[in-house]
């Protein structure tokens, strides 16, 4: 029989489990909604039950699994140390030492920006560079880096947080994280729809976004497309932000190609294409015309990810 | 005997040549000049003549010479090639082949700003830590990134190129590179010199840098620490730029520890807490106060470097 690995993706609201060879190829998945009652904990044993019943419907036999990967909202360091997860209640604990006491399994942990990186660099945008750079826009903006196809953690779990890149010593407005002026206020979906929102107040000038009620990323980069000059403003200041901040990504690492997730990127070649125009303008020569992709395992590079560190 | 091998920085104008133990002890240096005459390669031919020769007047023993490694002013990639080196007048080759087969000796080659930073990583101001960054503020602004104890090189050999962050939008002059608004422009010597005349061309206001006839980053920072008040607006605005861009580093790849070096550093301890004061206003929580500290090994670090680099 094959070998085999799991990959989890413990998300606030659900919990998603994949099964994977080690080619790479998704065998099966599936998800439960994330336990919000009582200890944090308990979002661990509900997912180690669930592999274990897994592993016994599939008649899987011990010597065949690999592992599990386990991606978590939050900074995991080298040896599995989480400090604090704040969002799913818990605190200070070794999450790959929790989980294998529960499973009997070998564990390793990842962020979850992280395991969307290394899901997209394995068999996603990424495929076939060594050295790639995952930007994620969302409701927020995460990144995840990819160097000699390992995943940088960073000294304390914190590296590819270009999300919190510093961009705009002008702007007013406090970001999530406190400071002012982070690519996330720019680059995320709410981000582009504040950026539209301003240009909107700031003229009386037509726009077919006027005519679209509350306002969203989707919306804007339609309107854009389709020529609405104050939609196209709108979307060439959000990624004129992005591109600078992955300019500010290639000066420091260098790498082949960069992939753009979450959301937003489902706006496609705009979005691309003007972000490329941008970061040409901010690198130096030896760091122009690299490659842009889109993302293309959508909400599974999570799992992917995660299988893909048990593997590493 | 004891193992040992050799660090060759080749610079613009001199070689240098260290000799080593494993533990990172300097046996013995010498210095010749750089021969700026017929092919470039002649540089690789006398780097190996001089290498030979003192094989022979320390009666080293072959299987006690670990290896060479060569610093040189340009990018190197992982395998030893190097694509042009403008300064010196060399086309694409292999200098690990070439002086491979000049010496009989293994051979590695490094970048020299990258040998520098793996120099103070090893012995000098990043000791004791595992991922470093290194800035060298001198003419220009260079930079080397340490990982696991590991120089970044980049996909194409320009990871690390700090000094050309492009920081300002504002700027209207141009970088060497071509763009404006490089933390080059600001943090170099040159450019902290540039910084201050702006000041004082803005102002009537009395200062003691007035007195200085032709200015240096030296007496703008010895102004600055017999507080002058246009000299200290220049060592902020030097320190905002220089702050902001290790700022963007970290955000990036969540180093330990920063490295400070080149002619500029010897201004010491205002230098370095003006620079933290910025850069902990532009990193996220996670990222505040990480170590800053002076490079150590002021021009011997590109020949410890260049030894740790055939050690690693």
């Amino acid at each position: 029989m094959e070998q085999v690995c799991f990959g989890i993706d413990i998300g606030g609201t659900a919990v998603k489990v994949g099964l994977f060879d080690t080619e790479g190829t998704l065998l099966n998945k599936w998800d439960f909604a994330t336990k919000k009652t009582g200890n944090g904990k308990d979002i661990l044993k509900d997912s180690a039950e669930f592999i274990k019943e897994k592993i016994k419907e599939l008649q899987l036999k011990s010597e065949n699994i690999i592992g599990v990967g386990v991606g978590i909202p939050g900074p995991v360091q080298d040896n599995g140390d989480v400090l604090e997860l704040a969002n799913l209640g818990l605190g200070h604990f070794n999450i790959e030492e929790e989980m294998n006491s529960l499973t009997g399994l070998k564990v390793k942990a990842i962020n979850d920006a992280n395991a969307a990186a290394l899901g997209e660099y394995w068999m996603g945008g990424g495929k076939g560079y060594r050295n790639v750079v995952l930007a994620t826009l969302g409701t927020g903006v995460g990144g995840g880096i990819i160097i000699n196809g390992h995943i940088l953690v960073g000294s304390k779990g914190a590296a590819g947080e270009i999300g919190h890149l510093a961009l705009n010593e002008e702007e007013t407005l406090s970001c999530g994280c406190g400071k002012k002026g982070c690519l996330e206020q720019y680059a995320s979906a709410t981000g582009i729809v504040r950026i539209a929102k301003g240009i909107l107040n700031e003229t009386t000038e037509a726009s077919t976004l006027r005519e679209k009620g509350e306002l969203s990323a989707k919306a804007i980069f339609d309107c854009a497309k389709d020529g609405d000059k104050l939609a196209l403003e709108a979307v060439e200041k959000a990624c004129y932000y992005l591109g600078l901040a992955l300019a500010h990504v290639a000066q420091v690492i260098d790498p082949e190609a960069f992939v753009i997730g979450g959301g937003v990127s489902k706006a496609g070649d705009i979005l691309i294409e003007t972000t490329k125009k941008y970061y040409n303008s901010f690198v130096m020569d030896a760091l122009k015309n690299r490659e842009f992709k889109l993302a293309t395992l959508g909400n599974d590079a999570g799992i992917y990810g995660a299988a893909k560190q048990i593997l590493a």
